[in-house]
């Protein structure tokens, strides 16, 4: 898989988790961390397919793309953690900026998004993308079809377009989403996910976009 | 139909008229309205099913329900318009916030949803309710699948139901999904639909939860 090293921040969290076991089974070279890397190396001896532990900020030293996948009350110190080991490469942040306790209510942050303040945190130095919002934890874990699309978003287009490649390698369908001010949509959906998994008892909401998608060209 | 008269505002419009059309065609009492009679006399004789056109304000003094289907930039003079005839009423507001001509781009308003936006200025005295942002307007008007849930936002549960209940008659899924502060995932994901529609060359993209859905007991 061309030697690339993917680093999932928060990767003993159930998104991270489920995001680096689906990534290395499709045989990409991960690493994940935690703040702690005890806790890391047990995750990955856990989760196998060659997986390894460490602290977010060794994780995000050794790799070329990064997933980012803490809460939102824990982002702004994670990006602090990692920021000395990001520049030049493509961060992808997952944070859902919901507020507990009303987490089935949209509070969207003043910077408009999750990513947008991500972007803010760590510079321009680093490409930004966003996706993942949308995903059940708990599904994505499994070996069964997640039945959600992945939207991702970012300005620019390569850099989505290795997400969106990412996306499919773990099983899911990825869409390019445009510009990362988009990822408002996305992050404000999941506390409607929420709201619907409570309302209609379902196990896990997703979304899918409805209409014959071409892929693109490039 | 219980007797009840719905009333579109804007329903000479792409996606009033659409409305409209189904709405009718399901056996409800349905007027439009135009900032022109004449418009709306015309509209409603093209459009059959026992529809009748009249002004906006005509037509929300007519209406125990309204539905609101204008472009963001008439919105505000628009509800001014229909101000006077409201109080006491549901008012459906369809508005999605696209700034032309960046209209792939979530673009919020600074009340944080259009919703929001329409509830400031129609004031408490209206049941506010939003839905049907991520509809194409052209597919509405065809008699086909429409393949798309209609959201459906408002802080008045039983308000929100009966929106509910006219998507299902409609012939469109509608689904409860929580307070009016949550219009804004809706109003922003049809930037990402219209990203969709250019992107991967997709005629009306809309969107569907995905999962098992249980209806809710009420």
């Amino acid at each position: 898989m061309s030697g690339e090293t993917i680093g999932i921040i928060g990767g003993t969290g159930n998104l991270g988790a489920a995001i680096a076991w689906r990534l290395a089974r499709a045989g990409h070279a991960v690493v994940i961390g935690s703040r702690k890397a005890e806790a890391a190396v047990e995750k990955a001896a856990e989760l196998g397919h060659g997986l390894t532990g460490m602290t977010n900020a060794e994780a995000a030293a050794k790799a070329d793309l990064i997933i980012v996948t803490v809460p939102f009350s824990a982002q702004e110190a994670t990006l602090a953690d990692i920021k000395p080991h990001v520049a030049g490469k493509i961060v992808v942040d997952t944070t859902v900026p919901l507020v507990p306790p009303k987490v089935m209510r949209v509070q969207l942050p003043a910077e408009g998004s999750a990513a947008a303040r991500a972007q803010g945190l760590l510079g321009d130095g680093v490409t930004m993308v966003s996706a993942f919002h949308n995903v059940a934890a708990h599904k994505l874990a499994q070996d069964i079809d997640v039945g959600c699309d992945v939207l991702v978003f970012g300005d620019d287009k390569a850099a989505r377009g290795r997400v969106v490649a990412l996306a499919y390698a773990m099983g899911l369908r990825g869409l390019h989403a445009g510009a990362l001010v988009n990822s408002a949509a996305a992050e404000a959906m999941t506390s409607i996910l929420i709201f619907m998994n409570k309302t209609y008892r379902v196990d896990g909401a997703g979304i899918r976009i409805t209409g014959e998608l071409v892929p693109p060209v490039d």
